[in-house]
């Protein structure tokens, strides 16, 4: 970040803004609330609910016993069934129920993904890849959690690359069964909830053989205990053991030799075997079917980004509340200590988060919607899938490495204080860390999104000779101008050369921030594109090479992509506030904030590639600073619209001690002042 | 971070430095073992015997007993005595106690913080603050952990505000005794090791008062705890529970209700009472005694610095076998999946940070010397101690939060497996958190840092009128000059225009990159100095808030000093190393390496300053790319430089069982292939 002290805003008017505002809470914790607030309630309602709580004392065992027992007794609020068919219980409200999820991080992060194997992915997987017989015999057991299920996917081998597993499940004509064999020990199953000690049943993929042919990964519905809790015949596995968070969930392995299932215990709605052993699928392109088969793992992203939104908020709460309460060092005016987020330092670490975690939950809302209408059917098109998907693959690594980010801050902010069990910040923090790394690696999911983001690109110029255009596009735009030219002129040619006032205003544009955040990924992709476009006639080998060396790049950009869609997301959600009130004027700010901070952090690239002036590039740092400072007044309001009580946040440094202690500590000292009591402070010795 | 598709390395010749280079493990180890090697094996010995290993299994009250009986273990194998004088059985070697110290973190860091509670601030205190009576009565227990002892410092409302402690000691002349005395809740010592359980005494600090004055805080040897574990009379307390980690120590809060302990308790080095109250002190000015009496905390910092490096090099020597042993996803070239640190993205999360690792241990080195030189008599004049505790204040911060950052990554790198405590990474990332704030937050450190860097610039100009001056000659400086004329001029200056060699060449120039760092750190200084110089005429208030204003931009330019010691330290290693060979080549690359990293990462700012031209500045970025693929193949050999086996780093993917399944997968398809019995892939359909 760049800041000059010679032309700080102290110095300069830059905006006509005043310096403060006053908001209505109510107006904007609803707007936070989102698309299905009722659902939000039910699950902060539930969060607050000492039964669901953690509890930090207990040792690993008993914290899985005691969410085995918590998962149980959710099913009895009901939640859990939103997103079944009403003849299973449920409401088929896919939006509803992940509104409920996400909350649950604050009750515990352990419950939640507990919850999330057993209904999101056990139960989910045998309502989505099974058919009728399948729903009517397994999801009563698994929907009331008699049957613990494990969703057994991932391998010790292959994580991200699911087309990759190893466990074959062989069709046998002769007993018209399926052979389910792990053949070497990257094949056992891993990471499975569920897994190392609750589970009964599991849905395992594995590569579907039959008369010498793999037709790809199903899933097959597994039988793996006894009701002695005994691994059945042929089964075998393992515990994960302590895990760096979560482990309030039994993760294991398992591994299978040769575990004979009937032929009905395949999922068959997108692939089937009859008796005879002959395969047959809706989907004729096996690439196909496998996409659509793995496409409801979407689900988990989008319920991931509620969550990482939830831990954004729920940390901010605790480190605003106690930053405005804790106080350090002697402050010359008031005669007290200061109070922590007095400090600007302090408020540069926490202010701007802040402002993504508004960003980042309205763009969440926007992405829980679009999962609504595609899963209720409403709009179930593959354009529109395929756009859920890369939308959650985009959102899913920002949100939670923002979450790793503010929590990590937080805890910092808080010192020995934010080390404690008692003040909730480093508990999070372990839990949601493998937030980054499940349901879709982050770094993996992102590079999806860039190779979209290059099919679209190429997509262009599909009717012209692609390179040659693609090249002489990329020549003419704006970018690659200025670089001929170098900076030189630009900064000549810039109208509010001399003028900060009009270049704030410029900044403040909400059309020119966008299209310096669209620009730098566009002329990212478009540069990687062009590139890339070399090498189209080449090997394999030589194009992957290629792509590989543009890899690390491309996963920015496609980081800078999700950025975009947060802030216009943010952007979009501005309407919904009457543009005449200060609640308008402060979520401008924020946008402000946000926008201008990611142009901040990459100043450099909008200086080189000549999107940015020099004048102009040297105030966004100022300009920063000045809404860093006008936003100061108004942070706990605006961490309070998040909406988070001390039965949520149970943190004792934001529930309200800290500022009680720090007065009894003041009318200790004021009383001993009064009474004449006080020690004199020994004299400094005079100089010589 | 800026790069160029259209300008990348490929297709330029830059340097005429070969593609790889064969490096000399053994002498880079040793380099990397620093000034005491003998007492480095000790500790890591001590690291690789399992009596002192963590064991992940245990709840926290069995941790803590471990931790305990780990900690006498410890004492039997000598090494806790180094630092203290020969008649108390040690070798007055501080530097090899530090040495030794800071490689218990691969044992567990809850020992390591144990040993340095009981060792490094509960008996050192008795030692430097304490007089030959105390060290004859105290010592032997304290070194023996007959009598585990608290270092009673840290309040809950006090952890940066030292001089702001509120526990009062106030002497009473009937008795002579002292009455230690906690007022209020904010009062009460806090995250203390020793506390909630096993110590028996507490090193207490305390405001002196006598005679109604208070001198400022003293230290006070107080028995806390009879033989049977209770609490002496007026002395109570509490456990501070769970923590984010080290939860192999017993951290609590003491607090006392007018205990009355017989004079000479007082830990008198630097100020005594007589029995009638009046009270002495060699050293007149409070503010001094002050600065010395805490002085010795420097001793902490240093060695938490040394465990940070520690820290670093552990999870890249985990993280990197790892990338180099597991495969994901197919690679066109070899039929085989590809390995992670191929994948350009991977290369680019851990080599950088091979680099800052090295880097990071090179400076710790010198700042160790530095400390030995101090501490032990040598050089221990007040100038090379205020050095000494500037330098620590730069380096433990920059070290942690390179700590945390490289295990962070690396536990994503290694994605689910990461996550699972049997690989080690996650319960070292817990623990090394909190050593970002205890011991001195790393913000309020580089504050310190910021400031002394502030009052040399002052200092530089005490003669003339120091406001005008000082301005002056910031309006004169280049920054400032290029400033005025905008980048525009200096693009067209600059004479390697148009040859990427020589400007890769410049930017290869150590005397160019530290010119660069320095004036990154000057600048800024320099600014802010002139800056601030306005008020000097103002209230203390106006000062204060000035001073604020500037308080985030102070804390940034300190860390980029920091950063440019290691720079430094890591170039005068370079010396040690034959110049004509490999190593030095490779040394040279990973110093590259880390010091356009840096650059790359305030590349904004060295546009705006007109520090460098925008044809180099592209550059940096490239060159980059270019040193990280060259290192790529020696990633192993660097990090196995580190020193760390199997017994040091205890994770279970580094330690080769990832290689073995892999070959065993692979075996297993080969014959598979060879047999003719691997089932045909179902064939896509014909497109129509």
């Amino acid at each position: 970040m760049v800041t000059d002290a010679s032309t700080r805003l102290d110095d300069v008017e830059l905006d006509a803004d005043p310096k403060t505002a006053a908001i209505n809470n109510s107006q904007i914790a609803y707007a936070l609330m989102g698309s299905w607030p009722d659902a939000t309630m039910r699950g902060r309602n539930i969060a607050a609910d000492s039964r669901f709580w953690r509890d930090d004392t207990l040792g690993c065992e008993a914290h899985r016993e005691r969410v085995l027992a918590q998962l149980r007794d959710l099913v009895s609020v009901g939640t859990p069934l939103l997103a079944f068919p009403e003849e299973f219980g449920g409401a088929a409200d896919n939006g509803a129920n992940l509104a409920v999820f996400q909350e649950l991080f604050l009750a515990d992060p352990s419950l939640q993904i507990k919850s999330g194997v057993q209904f999101g992915l056990f139960a989910s997987a045998i309502l989505h890849l099974g058919t009728e017989t399948h729903h009517r015999r397994w999801l009563p057991g698994a929907l009331s959690v008699e049957v613990p299920g494990a969703f057994a996917m991932t391998e010790s081998g292959h994580g991200s690359n699911v087309a990759g597993l190893a466990t074959t499940a062989t069709y046998d004509e002769h007993t018209e069964e399926w052979v389910i064999n792990t053949p070497f020990r990257l094949a056992w199953k891993d990471y499975l909830g569920n897994a190392a000690k609750d589970g009964t049943a599991a849905v395992v993929f594995a590569q579907l053989i039959t008369r010498g042919m793999n037709h790809g990964v199903h899933a097959f519905y597994v039988p793996i205990r006894d009701e002695n809790g005994e691994f059945l015949p042929g089964i075998g596995g393992e515990d994960d053991g302590v895990k760096g968070g979560l482990n309030g969930i039994d993760n294991g392995r398992l591994h299978f030799d040769h575990v004979r299932i009937p032929r009905d215990h395949l999922l068959n709605r997108y692939g089937d075997v009859d008796a005879a052993g002959t395969y047959t699928s809706p989907i004729e392109s096996p690439g196909r079917r496998f996409f659509v088969m793995t496409g409801t793992l979407v689900q988990g992203r989008v319920s991931l980004d509620g969550a990482a939104t939830v831990a954004q908020k729920a940390a901010l709460s605790i480190g605003v509340t106690y930053a405005n309460q804790r106080r350090q060092f002697d402050n010359a005016k008031s005669g007290r200590e200061t109070v922590l987020l007095d400090y600007t330092r302090h408020q540069h670490r926490l202010i701007p988060r802040i402002a993504t975690a508004y960003a980042a939950t309205f763009a969440h809302d926007e992405l829980l919607r679009e999962f609504d209408a595609v899963f209720s059917g409403e709009h179930d098109t593959p354009e529109r899938r395929s756009d859920l998907e890369t939308l959650a693959a985009a959102l899913k690594p920002l949100s939670t490495w923002q979450g790793m980010d503010t929590l990590q801050e937080v805890r910092e902010a808080c010192g020995g204080a934010g080390f404690l069990a008692e003040n909730r910040i480093v508990g999070l923090h372990h839990d949601l860390d493998v937030y980054t790394t499940f349901e879709g690696d982050n770094n993996v999911l992102l590079q999806l999104v860039g190779k979209r983001l290059l099919d679209d690109f190429a997509a262009k110029f599909k009717d012209a000779d692609a390179r040659e255009t693609a090249r002489m596009v990329v020549t003419q735009t704006a970018a690659r101008a200025f670089r001929e030219i170098g900076l030189a002129r630009l900064g000549g040619l810039a109208t509010d050369l001399g003028n900060p006032a009009r270049s704030v205003g410029w900044l403040r544009e909400p059309d020119n921030q966008r299209a310096l955040l669209a620009a730098r990924v566009e002329d990212e992709i478009a540069e990687i594109g062009t590139y890339l476009a070399r090498f189209v006639k080449k090997t394999p080998a030589e194009r992957a090479d290629a792509l590989n060396s543009q890899q690390d790049r491309l996963i920015r950009a496609a980081r800078c992509y999700a950025e975009l869609i947060q802030w216009e997301a943010f952007t979009r959600k501005l309407e919904s506030f009457d543009a005449t009130t200060d609640d308008h004027k402060v979520m401008c700010w924020l946008r402000d904030l946000y926008g201008l901070g990611l142009i901040n952090r990459d100043l450099d690239w909008y200086l080189l590639s000549g999107r940015l002036t020099v004048k102009r590039a040297r105030l966004v740092g100022s300009y920063i600073d000045r809404l860093v400072s006008r936003l100061r007044p108004l942070a706990q309001q605006l961490v309070d619209a998040f909406g988070y009580g001390p039965e949520h946040l149970r943190a004792v440094i934001a529930s309200g001690a800290e500022q009680q202690w720090q007065d009894e500590a003041h009318a200790h000292y004021e009383q001993l002042r009064a009474s004449g009591q006080m020690p004199k402070p020994e004299p400094r010795p005079k100089r010589r």
